[in-house]
């Protein structure tokens, strides 16, 4: 049985929208056993204990923005105590809606960084213009700067990642700078396309601009966690004003409302394309278990993806390979 | 008579758009003159000087990769000669659709930064969710790495480009950043945060995230280069995916393409309002003269508005602007 702790606080919707995407996973797949942290007394009225599913009481929820000492105070919160069984080996991996930054400092602390990686790093799948051809990029936030090493380290474990989660056979490795030339960009960019350049790495390609990381021909995309933020952040703010802009179109006539009527399977399929939430949220990669950040907005098919991505992380075993020296120098 | 240098050469789509535009220009505003620097040959059969336009021979063309120290021995390119006649008081400003490197190179080292610039900075206005409203965001690229003092420096003339260039009144300010709360980011940001609030910058909002810089609210937007860069070219990147999208769904099946016959006007009315063409192209902001970058894919249109910023940075005397005193303290 594949056990699973879930942070059930601290999600914008709610524990009762994060139970349905549970009740849902349970019905489906029958190896999956959850242990769900949070008020007792309102999980208990959402969902029944039982063979699979127990309920651990904590009152305390970690708030949006916490700062890395004060997480630690919080040893009665839902975050803490969901990862800290992960720690205790009482579950197999971690999946929260709740704060970002509560869980990197958690998982961090609590796991600590798996032996020769010198940082973790936020990685998150996006979209791309291929259909159901994700890219993987990080890290998106859970450093400010990183080292050319750090970088070296997440193209390691990206690469996994693309492997053994997305199925990608020889997935092709970027560092992302402002123009596609060696030597360009900052130091650790620099540094880092020479090393993985000096180590061979495994179907490295060089530098990648942002503006064409999503075009599906790039599967792994490294880059220091302020750059990958502002990425993460001007692809979804792009995305969702292209969309407004969109609604705005149709709304423009009477005549082009017409058109949404004939145009709407077009569009119904767009929206299945950019779909992001079905690859679930982020993963913290680098530290010693399995630990899933769903996004603070999931709704049940979110947060089902992102249970879904937590079990492939497990069986895959994911956390053995960045730790075992076979796959280290590549 | 107002004077203005165009390298006629480097342009993706040669000489003979730009002359179009020119041409158009010099139609519609008396008050301007060109002198135009490139092949002569080739340029004396586009165009034919006159009161207002005269060909200067330069044979070289800047490569689109081309180094520092590589530029300033190109000393007859196109490039070089037009910025030169700007240091050399024959003309009033530069405009250039060639290599964007070789460009920052050259008028960086031929006009040298103003006294209390600490960098200059690449500045480009995008096209916002809100109709006829751009957001000027720099530096875009000129520089990897740059100090909290640069971003003050970027968000004064940013401010500047604002208010006498795009005629915004009150412009606000705000520094990019990984989270809108103070301390978070990078060193340069705390810091370029810190130096603004302390000295009572003019409407300086704070930090603000990638993922709202184009709703229409933000005017300004400073940034260091390598992350200014990722911002411009991830936003074109998404902005362009989202296009090719929109004409998959229009031609997904037969009654798709019946929609489209009745929403084209409203998918117009969208390209309007997301056309950068109109911007013309990137400012150097910091420089001694005005020295503007207009796209290598210039069609005659966006030209024509590289021509016209041209014209405006000149008009508005911002050079000086930034020069002054006045405006120094913010």
């Amino acid at each position: 049985m594949i056990k699973i702790a879930v942070d059930m606080m601290g999600s914008d919707l709610g524990p009762s929208i994060l139970v349905e995407a549970i009740k849902q996973y349970l019905e489906k797949e029958k190896d999956v056993a959850f242990t769900l942290f949070g008020d007792k007394e309102t999980l208990s009225q959402l969902i029944k204990e039982g063979e699979r599913v127990s309920i651990i009481d904590a009152k305390d929820v970690i708030p949006m923005e916490i700062k890395p000492l004060d997480f630690l105070r919080k040893k009665e919160s839902s975050m803490y105590k969901a990862i800290a069984s992960v720690k205790n080996k009482e579950c197999d991996g971690v999946l929260s809606a709740g704060s970002t930054g509560g869980f990197i400092s958690g998982a961090t602390f609590l796991l600590r960084n798996i032996e020769g990686v010198s940082r973790a790093g936020l990685c998150a799948c996006f979209p791309t213009y291929k259909r159901d051809k994700g890219a993987v990029i990080l890290d998106v936030g859970a450093n400010n700067n990183n080292t050319a090493e750090d970088l070296y380290g997440y193209a390691r474990m990206g690469r996994l990642y693309a492997k053994y989660i997305l199925n990608v056979e020889n997935p092709s490795v970027y560092t992302l700078s402002n123009g596609v030339e060696e030597g360009k960009g900052r130091d650790e960019v620099v540094e880092a396309y020479k090393l993985l350049q000096e180590r061979k790495f495994p179907n490295f390609k060089g530098n990648s601009e942002a503006r064409e990381v999503l075009d599906g021909e790039h599967d792994v995309i490294v880059t220091a966690g302020f750059s990958g933020n502002i990425l993460l952040k001007a692809t979804e703010g792009v995305a969702s004003m292209m969309n407004r802009l969109i609604k705005d179109s149709f709304s423009y006539s009477f005549l082009t409302k017409i058109g949404y009527l004939f145009a709407r399977r077009g569009f119904k399929d767009m929206k299945v394309r950019m779909n992001y939430k079905k690859y679930g949220g982020a993963i913290l990669l680098g530290v010693n278990g399995v630990a899933c950040k769903a996004h603070g907005n999931s709704d049940a098919y979110a947060f089902y993806n992102a249970i879904d991505i937590t079990k492939k992380m497990i069986v895959s075993g994911i956390v053995d390979k960045i730790r075992s020296d076979d796959d280290k120098g590549a």
